[in-house]
């Protein structure tokens, strides 16, 4: 096969083949194909895109051009091992409530994570914020506690799906990394390499994702959907808002404690509510329990279930115990999980007030990660340190009415030069709405339809749809 | 500046500034942009294209890369240094004939030229079939030899436009060398770089040429032309039939003795047809006596005193003299260029035989090119040895008569497998028609019509449209 052969067929709107593809992931791996024709394809990928079918076979090839790990055996008997990927936001700490709730209710959660980049945060840089927490597991450690916890989460290798990674990093530096199938197939190619059997995504959509419109975040949805079905596995997506960060913590140490106030039953409503629809999602797809009631009873019924199991764990102190007895596992401070109190604070702490009275109508959540990420809390580039215990939490959200004066939020930094600069750029995120006469419920139609995005800033319910195999 | 924003702006269709192009093309010098984002852009750029400034621009970006050369000093006075260029075809032997007729004419012809690749020829290489002969000169040696001389051609020397050699090398191994402003470019920056004041450019269309439909020929004529007058140069743009190929030699040797036949008057129509027109518009351009008749008694007292001045240089003896002197300057063996016979000759010769009666409605310039560059004739990469001597002679042409057993061709070959081999793809080449009742002029228009090209293989006239700034 002639790599400039192939560089063309994709330029003039050809299909390939699998094979194709396979002679392509292999030859970046091996390192035989050189960069520039990298490039040149995937910039013609991006104008030509791909069918559904090349993108399932180019997933493939990229799983499979390194190790793969098969987590079968680890699962109790009938239960499927159920991985969970959000394609990120900011303020998205799900991973931390989802995983131990899903662990309690019996199904086991072995995750690969990342670290967050630009506006978006990362699972394992939270996480690095509870002092000797590591995610640095080999495999045979990864599946130890796997089997022994029922939860695990660990940093993806250089050895899983090394095509993607390298993909990923050429994509980044060519204008190429906007393409749907290319994004389909590396998220999706790291969860097949890692072995789950069933996947449950959260695609965001809104200022605060990837993916800023309601069509394209919908239409990522079901590129992967579809994957997973190529694939023989068991997906369900969900594209959730991001419009605004969700809850009110972004930071890593700051989110770390929402997280741990919602497994104690409290926490933001919103973040509540994503994290009980994303456990259920993985309970229904991954307990045989719930499959067998869903075809005796119907799928309300079964749905039904698995939310007051999702419940039950939070109310019992189950799920909180599991994060506790994770958190342990991987050379964590559990005494810091049971108080928070113990945990590294930011030493400057500002109040920002609103300088006007009105309603919030829209808090730009990507300002505000780029905000949080230029206090330290997240990077410009890969391979920057981060300061674990900066970040802002919200008082008011969109949707919200406030008064001159009222507390806006509250930032968290390493000095008081670096929170007022931070009090401008997040000040700049919030936009306000003279709407006195009107209704709670016509406001949010009102501020829905002024927005390209299709969005309303404050949306009733966080999930927009759910796409399921 | 930021490449990554580069790319992402031509992919988005952004249009490029002056100064964002000679950024990256001298970014592309010195080393600084790495292959992978050069080629990425490319590849944007092959599906936004740019606009006509767009393209002057990167044209005198890439002009301006390297060394440049100012021949002015070196022409008569008032005089114009003319430069010419094809953009490659079958055949294609006109800078042997029209260099000495236009140095014999007075005006001073300085040319860089380059080697054939694939089905195409190139003028350094059917010059070096003349033992002795060399492109290797120095600037100092070029200097003095078209001060001497009036006429020289050398090789481009990597100093010359090293921004296009680069980005051509990258082009060609990445899917992105049928770009049209990519293309413009590249062409007119080794002429702007060159140091011409006046370029005739002769834009092959059809099979045997890059570009092989009319309308992309003739845009990419308007666009050099438009870069011409963009960087202060007069252009004149001649688009030609490059169906079938030029003439009836091809291949070095031969066709160096088919410019001597031409130069002493005899040589195939077509061949003369176009040296005339060639060296016609040359003299238009580039003298400044033919401007004053042409402001005095209009455009066609001026061309027809141009063609009659190009037909005495070859009546008299002077442009066969010119080339006699221009070869022995560059260490050519000039007595075998006065007695052709001397040079080498290949040890095979084949005559191939018509099969069947009819009419020649076609003859696939591409694949006597490529034909001939399997005979060892031309090359499929660059820096590949060629067997001068070998080629073929076509007897018969589009538009021609022959019954079985008629002579199609001579094949020239290092030994008789090749020449069988040989006469298979040109017998491939040729298509025949069963028309015997419609006349000449019929046929022509029948044969033009079914083609996708819009040009009848034996067109009347090979000249088909003309471009002047």
């Amino acid at each position: 096969m002639n790599v400039v052969d192939l560089i063309t067929k994709k330029r003039d709107g050809g299909e390939h083949s699998a094979g194709e593809l396979r002679f392509l992931m292999e030859g970046i791996v091996a390192g035989t194909i050189p960069d520039y024709q990298v490039a040149a394809w995937a910039m013609a990928v991006y104008f030509r895109g791909m069918t559904p079918e090349e993108t399932t076979a180019l997933t493939l090839a990229m799983a499979d051009s390194g190790e793969t790990l098969d987590l079968r055996a680890l699962a109790p008997s009938e239960k499927l091992i159920v991985d969970k990927h959000s394609s990120g936001g900011v303020g998205d700490k799900t991973t931390l409530t989802v995983g131990p709730i899903v662990a309690a209710c019996g199904l086991p959660v072995g995750k690969m994570s990342g670290r967050g980049l630009s506006f978006s945060g990362g699972t394992i840089d939270k996480l690095e914020g509870l002092p000797g927490w590591s995610a640095d597991l080999s495999t045979a450690q990864f599946r130890r506690q796997l089997k022994d916890v029922g939860l695990v989460v660990a940093a993806q290798t250089a050895s899983l799906a090394p095509a993607d990674q390298m993909l990923y990093a050429l994509r980044d530096v060519t204008g190429t990394v906007p393409s749907l199938p290319l994004i389909a197939g590396s998220i999706m190619s790291k969860k097949l390499a890692a072995g789950a059997d069933a996947i449950v995504l959260d695609v965001k959509c809104g200022r605060g994702a990837f993916m800023e419109l309601l069509p394209q975040a919908r239409e990522l949805a079901e590129l992967m959907v579809s994957i997973g079905r190529g694939a023989g596995r068991r997906v369900t997506a969900l594209v959730t808002a991001m419009e605004q960060p969700l809850g009110r913590a972004i930071g890593n140490i700051l989110e770390v404690r929402e997280a741990i106030d919602t497994l104690q039953g409290g926490g933001p409503a919103d973040f509540q509510e994503l994290t009980q629809e994303v456990a259920t999602e993985m309970l229904l797809l991954g307990d045989p329990e719930l499959h067998r009631k869903q075809e005796a009873a119907g799928e309300e019924v079964a749905r039904k279930s698995a939310r007051s199991r999702v419940q039950a764990s939070i109310d019992s102190g189950a799920a909180f115990d599991k994060f506790v007895q994770f958190v342990a596992a991987q050379g964590g401070d559990a005494a810091a999980v049971v108080s928070p109190d113990r945990l590294d604070a930011a030493p400057a702490v500002l109040k920002l007030e609103s300088k006007r009275s009105g309603v919030v109508s829209r808090l730009d959540a990507r300002a505000v990660g780029l905000a949080v990420a230029a206090l330290g809390g997240g990077r410009q580039r890969k391979g920057d340190a981060i300061d674990h215990r900066v970040g802002v939490v919200l008082a008011s959200k969109a949707g919200q009415q406030v008064q001159a004066g009222d507390q806006l939020c509250t930032i968290h930094a390493a000095d008081a030069d670096a929170a007022r600069l931070a009090a401008d750029r997040i000040l700049d995120a919030y936009s306000f709405h003279d709407l006195p006469r009107l209704t709670a419920v016509e406001l949010e139609g009102e501020v829905g339809a002024e927005k390209g995005t299709g969005l309303g800033s404050h949306a009733r319910s966080i999930i927009l749809d759910r796409i399921t195999s």
